[in-house]
């Protein structure tokens, strides 16, 4: 058990909270930080080893902020796991130039302002990990993805250009490519209520691989991988 | 000798003017499209087959009156090359947030502001071509391109989605992943003051290629292709 | 007109059968090779402008000889298109090693054979063209597809070794991922008997791009590029 | 401590070595399958634990009855990595249509072959792992990778086709892109004598990857993971 701070930036139910119980458990302090400002509850010790912060992740002066107040209270971020997202799905007839703009914000922008603030600090102590959950949308566009598929692939490329400038520094970037439906009662009910289990991805096991690439050693670091359930067609 | 219109968006020297000169010559009238509003000077007959608009490719306001002026003026669109773009080059550390988001406006939102109004009335005709001048940072992040590759990765995914949205439609769309240092006075200058000659692209050797493009057949349309000098290093 | 001449390595109905009458009508001579040795048939004067050639793309000794024969009678090949394939369809269980072998023979090792004769004597020149008729499986693999897609691969990549080694010495290579089903009396009738005519890709269409790659000036030449009929889903 | 029994293709120093102490540490049961037959040397107990076999990749018939005799003798497999490659690096010109041959052979009939004997058994179990040691050659092809990036590029893409045929069976497939020099007494000394200890990967360090791959459950399975030292220039 170590007590390094693990920042997970759109924390939630579903993924972001699988995030938080797996780096928990590992002995990682949280720091959660979401637009709510809601945290774990309370089946954890929320006084010593997690801290729920409110930020808006579109808005950098929102997130240095956050950013700032956290590392204030709770010592240097070890860990951040960017999961801030708008999953804004439509065709270009439905997506307006405000979604499009406030899916870059909350995708792309708000991790370049993470990165921008983080960055210099981590490089400082010549470590840091810098996890992104991604989607197979930042690799093609399609239909419905006109705002999604734009963002994410924004999100991956300046991931790709933070962990060559970072990399170096001893700072490790990763990037998720998920492919496939997580398992919430959100995307049960309103993506697939007609699927079997085994066509939803269990949100734990993807925070274990998310910690796995957190416990790399630097001479064989992951940049990209993808997950999918076992039986996805892809 | 047609008297379809082209419109460039983000005209300038180099590539906006070799586009222009090529449309001109294979018959296309032009409506040139760029902040200052400067046309393609004396040597063209402007009064008929050329016309200059003034425009704000970031800004999806004035871009939708630009494009409606063209049409009102000059009539339908046949083919759009977008060429707006801010080279926007440097580390995470040298790069602001209002510069990432600026290259992000004129390279991506105003892809997408000119794609939701031509798009539909494109579709409605059944015809239309939307050529995107794209880069291979489009493809990769790398050490000075924390801005402009999540631009040109994100213009080339939404460009992807617009493809598959647009193309039963009978819109055309493509885009051009420009893989190297195009020849002007201002790169040769402060990209690349000591190459030789053939290090550089000729821009209306691109253009030809646009041109093909516009005029493939639809039973085997291109989205994507390369161009790169024979002698580059890839 | 010119009487450069153009050798197409699988000449057969559909696709050969197209570049063939796209590149002789742009004033190429023709030479064909096919297992068969059949060529274009009686509507074209065969004694001066177009030959017919025997020979086995999965074996180097007869890709040798037949070139070897071509440039004795005809003349240097300033292009060379390569078309062999055997499109070998079938899951794991269904295709044989000798199949995925062959598979491979005609498609990746023909294509390494063909550059390692041509490639020289067209460095020495200083120009040549090689064009592959390449497909979408050469992006990735599917389940009917274990031998396809791997030789697809093979030939891909081994296109963009050789057109990073001998682009600099002025020879063009350039690869055609083609992504749809290619119009055809067999492919009509054996694979999507029930489709409409826009379903299909028009051969001369693709024969059109490949003459216009042929035409590319050296400041910009394309390595890659895709084409598909515009209502293809993708 | 399970007793299951892990089989390593291209057993040998370097990075067949660095699976086999990590899967055996990890409480696998290996096989280790070489041209020479060698095993892993006095330090282990080769009795109960350890089996070298004498096999040659490029050929089906020998990989056959080599799988067969470690099934018989140890039990099923239940995790397969193939590491088989003949790294043989040459321009067009260096490289005979022998080696290209070869080349693929081990890298890409070895593994359809492997996969064709396993595959069906590991489906009627439900389970099995395959893991590939890859390389950034498979991605893209370079100067020296005439043959090299066409093997690696085939196996790539055999593999992901063998992925989506089977994991809807249980199996679960892995290809990782190895991008750097792994340490090894060779490595040092021919390729690169002069770099420092960061230049190049541990290999153990790849193989806890590998072990880590082995143990996701499958409601997250990665296909693709990339691997490569902090310092890395990509």
């Amino acid at each position: 058990m170590h007590t390094k701070v693990c920042a997970i930036i759109g924390y939630g139910p579903g993924l972001g909270n699988a995030y938080a119980e797996t780096f928990l458990k590992a002995g990682y302090r949280l720091a959660l930080l979401s637009r709510s400002g809601i945290g774990l509850g309370k089946d954890y010790d929320t006084e010593k080893n997690v801290n729920a912060f409110s930020c808006d992740a579109s808005d950098p002066e929102s997130l240095k902020n956050a950013i700032n107040l956290v590392e204030q209270k709770m010592g240097p971020i070890e860990v951040l796991i960017y999961n801030a997202d708008i999953a804004q799905f439509g065709t270009l007839d439905e997506i307006s130039e405000d979604q499009f703009e406030e899916s870059w914000r909350v995708g792309a922008l708000g991790l370049f302002s993470s990165a921008k603030i983080l960055g210099p600090r981590m490089a400082k102590r010549g470590s840091g990990t810098i996890i992104v959950s991604g989607a197979t949308a930042s690799l093609r566009g399609n239909l419905w993805t006109t705002a999604f598929a734009a963002t994410k692939a924004a999100q991956r490329i300046l991931a790709q250009s933070l962990a060559k400038q970072l990399g170096p520094k001893g700072i490790h970037i990763a990037y998720l490519v998920i492919d496939g439906v997580i398992d919430t009662a959100d995307t049960r009910e309103n993506f697939a209520p007609n699927e079997p289990d085994d066509f939803f991805m269990q949100p734990n096991q993807i925070a274990e691989t998310a910690l796995m690439i957190a416990r790399q050693e630097r001479s064989a670091w992951t940049f990209e991988l993808d997950l999918r359930p076992y039986c996805e067609k892809w």
